[in-house]
Order: C-alpha cells, then structure tokens, then sequence
C-alpha cells in the first residue's frame, strides 16, 4: 500500500478553501495495518536521521501549524519523540518577547533553523505572523500583504543553502475542536493546559480559516510545500506526516562520508 | 529491589580516584529484570517531565562526561531519547568557536542551561575546561586551578535560582575503549565517527583520569554532585542513570498549577 503523499501536498499557485479539503480519513487502510507502517517508518527515519547527521551537508526543517487543540505537541511525540533527541531541536514560538518585537518577523525564526546535519522542528513559525497577525490586526494590512512574499524568498534562501523544508497544516473542525477542549477540562491534570483565551480564538475560527487559506496558497511553493493533514484521525496523522518526513529525507541523497580509513592499518595499543 | 544510587555518588570532600571505582556491574540483577525495572522508570520519567513542565518552576539540568567510546550519545539515546523532545535540549559542546574562546569559559554554557520546566542535557560541559584544557595546557595552570571553586559557584546559582543538576561520569576501561574503537573500525558505516585523533587522545589516558580525579572530587558538591556510572554494562548504566535522574525529579516537590477552572461553569459554544 502506497500512501499518495501528493494528494495532500497544497500545488503551487492553488486557490485553497480548506473547508472543502478533509479533516479525517476515510479510506481503506486500517488502524492496525497503519500502525504496523508507522512503526517501520519511523524505523527508517532514525537510520535517515543518523544519515543526515553523518552527511553533514543538509538539514531538514519541519513546520507545524494548526488551531488550538489541533494535535501539534501530540504529532511531535509520536513522530518527532523517536528520533535521537542529539540530532533534533523543537523550537516552540510564543509570543514574541520585547526584544523580538524589536526586530524585523523572521529574525526570531531565522536564529531558530536547523544547522547541517540536524532537523529542527517548529511548534508554531513565522506563519503566526500573517495568521494570528492577521486576524488580530497585529501589524498594518500592507506590512501584513509584504510578508508573503517576504516568507517565500526567505524559504527559498534556505533552499538554496541546503535545508529542505516540511510544512504541516494539521486540519481539524470546529466541532473536534470542541470535542477535545471538553476532553481537556473533564481530566482535571490537564487544566493547566486550558486558558479561558483559547474560547476568545475560537470565536474568529472563521477569520483564522480565511488566514490560513491565504497563507497556504500563497506560501506553498516547489521549495517549501505545505501539506493539510486530515488531523482527526490520529493514527492517519501520525502515519502520514512520518511517511512525508520519510520520503523528503531519502529523496536527499545523503550519504555517509567516505573516510580514507583503512581498520588494517591502524593499531590501537594497549598501552 | 531497590538501587543504591548513593553508592555512585561521590561525596563533597572526597579523594577520587577512578581507577578504585568498577567500570562494570557485578550484582545480582539480571539483565532481564533491569530491562523490566527501566522500561517502567522511562514512564515515571515521562510522567516527571510532563510535570515538570506544567509546575514551570523549575529546570533540571543533566550533564554527561567520559573518555571517547565511553556511551555519552548511547546513554543519552537511551535514557533521554523516550522523553518529549519538546521539554528536552541537548547541548553538544564541541571545540569552542572563535567568539566563545573571547569569552570566559562559562559564557557559553551559560547560554544554554535549561530554562524553567525543562530538561537540559550537556554531552560534554564546561567541565572539558578542567579537563582537555588541563591535560592539553589550553590555559596556564594558575587559570585553571580557579576554574573548580569557578564551577561550584556557577553551579550553586544555578541551584538557587531553582536549577537542579546532575553530573554522570560514564567509566569505561582503557582495556574496553579499545573494543570499542575496534568495533567501530570493523563496521564500515561508523568509520565516519573515527577519527585518528581519537588515538592521539588515548595515549593520554592516564593524565585524562588524573584530570578526572581532580574534577570529580573537586566539584562533587551537595548541589550539584557527581555520579560515577558503571558504563560497561550498558543496560546497568542505562538504569542506573534512568533511575537517579527519576529520584531527582521526584525530590522536587513538583506539582500541577493550581487553576480556577470550573468545567461546570465553561460553556464552549458550538459556532
């Protein structure tokens, strides 16, 4: 069984309507045949990350956006919690300090990228700042409209330097949302995770929506695609978003590095 | 069966000397029972940390040490690798760059402590600096004679501020290096990891074990004391670390944050 990681790619100059795009899966892969694939997957993908460790000439940055209760933190312990915690760097982007703000949008996310050798992950990015941006008039319109373009060719920079870049839209409806903030507050250790803002965004989830449809359409391009996730069903997700890191890395042509070790050669005493 | 992790401690004001201290585990516990015993502190390891991240009040800071081939990234795998790699840094200190060799030795470990709720781990540490720095006279000897009542007050700081931390010498034989080393040497795809001056280095055993010594016994404080693991045996050294960085966490009187949250009052409208 093939997973037809194109079908979930945003093609370059797309209209996107996320509406009309899935938020779960319905086809005919089984739970338990897609756990048994994740779980070779993500096999391949620690024997990949010490690869592109031991290449040393590329790094992999992997994009994480979604609504509140989308399943972000929950995706990267599944797929990203097996790697070797030496190889990867989670970067969780919360409001911006004083200093930040200070700052030109992607000086935060530009000191935050991967190094060679290494995958660095965002719990959140630059596309805060034409989404929540957006929706909350965070910046003038027309600062806001530059940042597009602005993303893309800082994307594109990173392309050419050697990074490849994943983005993921994890895709959930307002009714799973709602399902899981109840699934939050009826487990009493899981309230510290709940704040009453969470409520205050969910009331703009339509303007949210139209924020993302923009950033998608605008932002995915050949050098740094997006993919929508249909993120309610978890298995799926988790499935499909190790298969996309999977392929990503094994299209990258790393290799270990040719040594002029010769082990006949060399002695190691004992003294 | 309870481990005596006291027993790997070394305690303030000891004379160290290593090559009195086991490099490998004689016991009783099997190896079948210690992999039982492990997978279920990887749990409360897990669990830990979840809470340690919603307490927020407090960071824990981890630091491994040892000769080449002594386990660091095997140890950090295995014991860090379960954990949520959104609550874990690992810091990997290589030869200081041009900028961090104008600064003093600590400016750039303190950059990379661990803030509050998370896990800090340091393959390699500031403690390179009364090591290497001492067997290869990187500093004059007055300078590095300083640098131990440097790193206890650095440490206690940190301690007080509400960092805890914990140091593991992983000790290995020079007999069991060289196993290792040819291990590498015959499998190909680790040649990489090779390098001939990993061989320079062994020659200086001995001085590196003095210089260890002297660091361990030095800067084996209340606050932040040394442990010496017995790392030949791997799946000992992997519970034992796993087990004394548990004990720590649960030392720390972390708990959830009280919230005022009342489901009962919380209405999540559908639209």
């Amino acid at each position: 069984m093939k997973l037809e990681i194109d079908n979930y790619k945003i093609q370059p100059g797309d209209r996107v309507n996320i509406s009309q795009i899935p938020c779960s899966y319905n086809g005919e892969l089984t739970k338990e045949k897609a756990k048994k694939i994740f779980k070779s997957r993500i096999k391949d993908l620690k024997r990949l990350q010490e690869l592109l460790y031991a290449d040393h000439k590329k790094a992999l940055l992997i994009v994480f956006q979604a609504m509140d209760a989308g399943g972000k933190d929950s995706t990267i312990r599944n797929v990203i919690g097996p790697l070797n915690p030496q190889g990867v760097h989670v970067h969780n982007f919360k409001a911006p300090t004083q200093e930040e703000r200070d700052h030109d949008f992607l000086w935060r996310i530009h000191k935050a990228v991967p190094s060679r050798g290494y995958i660095g992950v965002f719990n959140r990015s630059h596309y805060e700042d034409v989404l929540i941006a957006r929706v909350k008039n965070l910046a003038a319109p027309e600062i806001i409209e530059k940042r597009y373009s602005q993303i893309n060719q800082f994307e594109e920079g990173l392309v050419e330097e050697g990074t490849r870049i994943i983005k993921f839209y994890l895709h959930i409806s307002k009714a799973y949302q709602k399902e899981r903030f109840l699934r939050r507050l009826n487990l009493p250790e899981k309230h510290w995770k709940f704040s009453e803002g969470d409520l205050a965004e969910r009331q703009r989830w339509g303007e949210y929506q139209s924020a993302f449809n923009l950033a998608l359409g605008r932002c995915s391009t050949a050098a740094a695609p997006w993919f929508v996730i249909p993120a309610e069903t978890r298995w799926y997700r988790n499935l499909l978003v190790a298969e996309i890191i999977c392929r990503q890395l094994e299209g990258m042509d790393l290799k270990y590095p040719e040594t002029n070790i010769d082990p006949s050669k060399i002695v190691i005493p004992d003294y």
